[in-house]
């Protein structure tokens, strides 16, 4: 037990507390610390349920072990104390991600390492004046973390190649999926690849051209059954007989023509999101919103089994 | 039996065979009729393997029942005999759904309805000329539509209205999820969302942001997992605290400079797919797509279960 990694976790709220699970998970010791005592008084009782869930659900051999692996510290630096790895999941702003980057560079022990729950902001916004700067990155999770196993991990200008190495190699490890960006842009890969779906799920809507459930639904009940499983290139490379290239010789045209749609992008239309809001919320009542996202991450939990059992999962 | 609705399949291709599952697979009597006797042969014998595999999998009660509803046909004015409903799946050109179009037109029964696979081509490019157009429209579904249970309606300009909601109706009680499209536009909803999807992603491979297998793995173990229950637009109403309108004012501003960024489409660059098809081959050789696309089709098989009964499904 002595010999386990000790990680610490500096932040947690909602994406702390499940990058806490995710590591204590692997068999880290993990330790968590929180300026706001609030937040901490929420840690264990949040990280105790959620185990009980992953045991359920078969994704756990022992949740009381997993939480008995998570110490809550009182101080930064005692978090700090003998962590090979630091994952920052502060409030994101550019004035708490700077001062969290400082404290922690501040008490940064040995040849630790740094990652940024950061899903906007790149480390070179708040990692210049590190001393360590070259062993920070952002480790960009989708939340909830223990449920989505994908992590971004971008470098600012100055991030070391090997802490991009170590920290691609220690997600794997833990069995998150991690992504290596070469270099920072904004959204990163994921949210921009959302961002373009939503872009234009939201032109189809507000053109008129079909209703918020039924684009809804040309995705939950078609694109995405492929994609929970395989990427979009993968998706494509199996979708002609020749393969991708194939593929593109065959509906290049068809998408080039889709994109030349949009050559003047607009903000998503004030009045187009009010409407979707007036759909949504006569869909799903405000009041209900949370029990909502209850029920996604139980389903959510249930999808990572089946994944995991059909040998799909990482 | 004598009282169950007659449906035609014209054209027994991969997109008519599936077609004519789902009609069986929902009671219908199916009569099916391709020029084509190759294709005829291998109807019958695909039809078997595949109810067998939906009957392990627990999505049918009995293959042979549903395997001897479906009827080949001669001719096509033989399958249309009694046929309330029809599904063109000939080869996509306008040449050949022309051809197709006009000859049912001429063999078209009482009140039935005609719906076109079509993928790309909008009705009102093949079915001008029909005496019938009114009751021509396009439904679109994924492949193969046995597993994937969308279907995209479309209406030319001069289908009549109650053609689209008889069309919607039919689909919804056969246990697809039919999408109204409100007039025509390339590439329908799933092909847009499809292809703005896919043309950030080629820009991000193209501008060596991250490698192909890691922007798969962005949506396979990250956005696809939420995408295969819910729709992009649920998935945002759930992400901010007060649901799609906070989320739009939270994060429009981002996903707008995204758009920002890709206001020059370009089609994607040849040596790009060349890079990606080396890429794809090297992780799968091309001998072994046809084997890949059977494993992707059992992985929706168990997908489709697993949706099912988890209440996910149509």
């Amino acid at each position: 037990m002595n010999d386990a990694p000790v990680t610490a976790v500096i932040g947690a709220g909602l994406v702390g507390s499940g990058w806490a699970l995710v590591f204590a998970r692997a068999g880290h010791r993990v330790r968590v610390h929180d300026p706001d005592a609030g937040t901490m008084a929420r840690l264990l009782p949040w990280l105790e349920k959620s185990a009980r869930e992953l045991e359920a659900a078969g994704l756990l051999a022992d949740a009381a072990t997993v939480v008995g692996r998570v110490q809550p510290c009182e101080t930064l630096q005692e978090a700090l104390t003998g962590a090979g790895y630091v994952q920052e999941s502060v409030f994101e702003t550019v004035e708490a991600k700077t001062a969290a980057s400082l404290a922690i560079d501040e008490a940064l022990e040995g040849d630790a390492i740094v990652g940024s729950s950061s899903s906007g902001i790149p480390a070179s916004q708040f990692t210049e004046d590190c001393r360590h700067r070259d062993r920070f990155l952002v480790a960009h999770p989708v939340n909830p973390p223990h449920l989505i196993p994908v992590v971004e991990l971008v470098p600012a200008p100055w991030t070391d190649p090997q802490t991009m190495e170590r920290a691609r190699a220690l997600m794997a490890d833990i069995g998150q999926v991690p992504i290596n960006l070469t270099r920072e842009i904004d959204g990163f890969v994921l949210n921009r690849l959302q961002g373009a779906l939503l872009n234009e799920a939201w032109a189809l809507y507000d053109e008129g051209y079909a209703d918020l459930a039924d684009i809804d639904a040309t995705i939950s009940h078609g694109l995405g059954l492929r994609w929970s499983f395989m990427g979009p290139f993968e998706t494509i490379d199996l979708n002609a007989p020749g393969g991708i290239t194939d593929y593109a010789a065959r509906l290049g045209a068809l998408y080039h023509g889709i994109a030349m749609d949009r050559t003047q992008p607009r903000p998503w239309p004030a009045e187009t999101v009010a409407r979707a809001g007036e759909a949504r919320r006569a869909a799903l009542p405000e009041t209900e919103l949370a029990e909502r996202r209850a029920w996604r991450d139980a389903m959510l939990t249930r999808l990572a089994a089946f994944k995991h059992s059909n040998g799909l999962g990482p």
